[in-house]
């Protein structure tokens, strides 16, 4: 037996979850995120029985990675472009990976207010950054949220984050098209991006190109398609990409072109293979990071470890115990304490 | 018990290592790093009883990390940097965190080659990189050698890294004072650093500050030692740093500044008790790497595991499994195949 037992009770309760979030039930999908953000041992099994269940139907939307640091405007783009989607007849979730709120409990009336004309909209879902202590526990779960949401019938997954550590990686790891939102700068705003956030954008979209800023945007947009042209082009992308772009959020300006873009991009990936390809790539890689975040949970959560930790952290610290040794016993108390062993 | 447990074998062997290291046997220090790079169990053992036994009398190098991507000059700096050091009565060890000659299986005639002279000097001691597959293997080695070049009575010992990845992070984790190598460049030049990295830099170092280029070497400082003053002091260091330089490695100018800055500045940290804490710190991190880095491959290597992780791999990439339910089973399975479980 190699998959791990679901328990009658989770299994009755993912099944109502997933017709009822397959039928288009808000409330359904919110608990099902819910479920899946808890890391109870029953709710676990629920949220792996639900996500079985609904993997053959998940892999419908365009999954959009968007990061910006504060003061670029993503709640206002986010905002506009949701709304202009939504008004194309699309259905939209935006999901926030945000290690900074995860140490304040996150943030669902900030989410809410800040993007308020879009939260009111029957066709979107916001969600907030799940308050968990570590970026990996954020990511893990906005993983699987994102699946929910496909088989809730989003056709657009918006994964937001700010640009704070390996969120950036992350999130591009769990999408398929990743853009960077900027603000307009002086010439010296190309240092401020990290080198290998640009290796893995799609499309750099400058904000604010709109009143005194306009022209600022417009030479900031194009000081980056300058430096992108430097970079070699993905050998599976088409011509022109990665691509910067100037757009005013405030006024919804450029947003369409930004859809156009996206949709085009995506298309050629889809219809090349390399979506699919990416996409089976990324679900191993997930599988491999779950595999190393479980075993730490587990080892933290067992009993014996847990009682002889701060000693051995002790003794390392005050230079009683070398790191590699103390390391070693509390790997030996681990294996002697294995569920199953 | 906690502690491991070393057979009688490699508590003798480590005993003999201990002693013939400690007399400044170098044939002695190259066989206990040997021991300490291998991956075989039994010499595991010994490589921990090893470093338990010569942990006390750790500590007394100078420990610096050095930075520099290829063609920056960085043998031609540390067979200078070296030579200098050895002939003001110093012991010294250079030692390589290089993940990218680790799949080419080490350089040891290339270390060697490059650093002829100071090669040749029985007061050095040259370490090219361990041939491990994976960065974090090579790095967690490095620590633990650390340890047995200090306790062979090696004053300073100098890792050494390019720029790849994470491994820049890695050796400032291990390392009391950070050292960037970098060519003269054009003002575009700021930007190929990685914003990171300025932010562990104890010194910058611009090389090759001779002939055609020493102007250029001289704009270079100058433009790094503005971007270094808009960046904020650590509160524990003294005024000025971190601190840009300009120096020639081939014609050993500037490297007596180099060194007279890195003992003041170590020594501020030494008296203000900012090393040792530093120290403490880092061992509590290098512990729980260890741990990370162990649980994996515990798990790696169950043979119930890898019997069934490529089955479990390629369903995940069919799409057939979600990777978290992949990753429960195999975690599951490793559960009841722990050691002493």
């Amino acid at each position: 037996m190699t998959e791990p037992r679901p328990t009658a009770d989770s299994e009755a309760l993912a099944d109502e979850l997933a017709s009822r979030l397959e039928a288009g039930d808000r409330r359904a999908l919110a608990r099902a995120i819910t479920l899946v953000e808890s890391t109870r041992a029953d709710h676990r099994r629920a949220a792996l029985a639900l996500v079985s269940r609904l993997y053959p139907k998940a892999g419908s939307a365009m999954r959009i990675g968007l990061s910006g640091t504060p003061g670029v405007g993503k709640s206002t783009f986010i905002e506009s472009f949701g709304m202009m989607l939504v008004e194309r007849g699309l259905k939209v979730a935006v999901l926030a990976v945000d290690p900074s709120s995860a140490r304040t409990g996150g943030s669902i009336l900030g989410d809410k207010t800040r993007m308020e004309r879009l939260s009111r909209r029957p066709e979107a879902f916001i969600r907030p950054s799940p308050s968990r202590a570590e970026l990996g526990g954020v990511a893990r779960r906005t993983r699987e949220t994102i699946l929910l949401c496909e088989a809730a019938g989003f056709d657009v997954v918006l994964v937001e984050t700010v640009g704070v550590g390996q969120s950036e990686t992350m999130v591009a790891d769990m999408t398929d098209i990743f853009a960077l939102l900027l603000a307009p700068g002086g010439g010296d705003e190309l240092q401020g991006v990290k080198r290998g956030i640009m290796e893995i954008c799609d499309l750099i979209l400058v904000n604010k190109a709109d009143g005194d800023l306009r022209a600022a945007a417009e030479r900031t947009r194009a000081d980056y398609a300058g430096a992108l042209r430097l970079m070699r082009r993905r050998p599976q992308d088409p011509e022109g990409f990665p691509k910067a772009m100037a757009v005013s959020a405030l006024r919804a300006d450029g947003l369409a072109e930004v859809w156009a873009e996206m949709t085009a991009l995506f298309e050629w990936r889809r219809s090349a293979g390399v979506l699919e390809a990416r996409r089976r790539e990324q679900a191993v890689g997930w599988m491999w990071q779950e595999i190393r975040a479980g075993l730490f949970e587990r080892f933290a959560s067992s009993p014996r470890v847990s009682a002889r930790m701060p000693g051995l952290e002790r003794e390392v610290a005050e230079g009683r115990l070398p790191p590699e040794v103390a390391a070693t016993a509390a790997l030996d108390l681990f294996g002697a304490a294995t569920p199953g062993g």
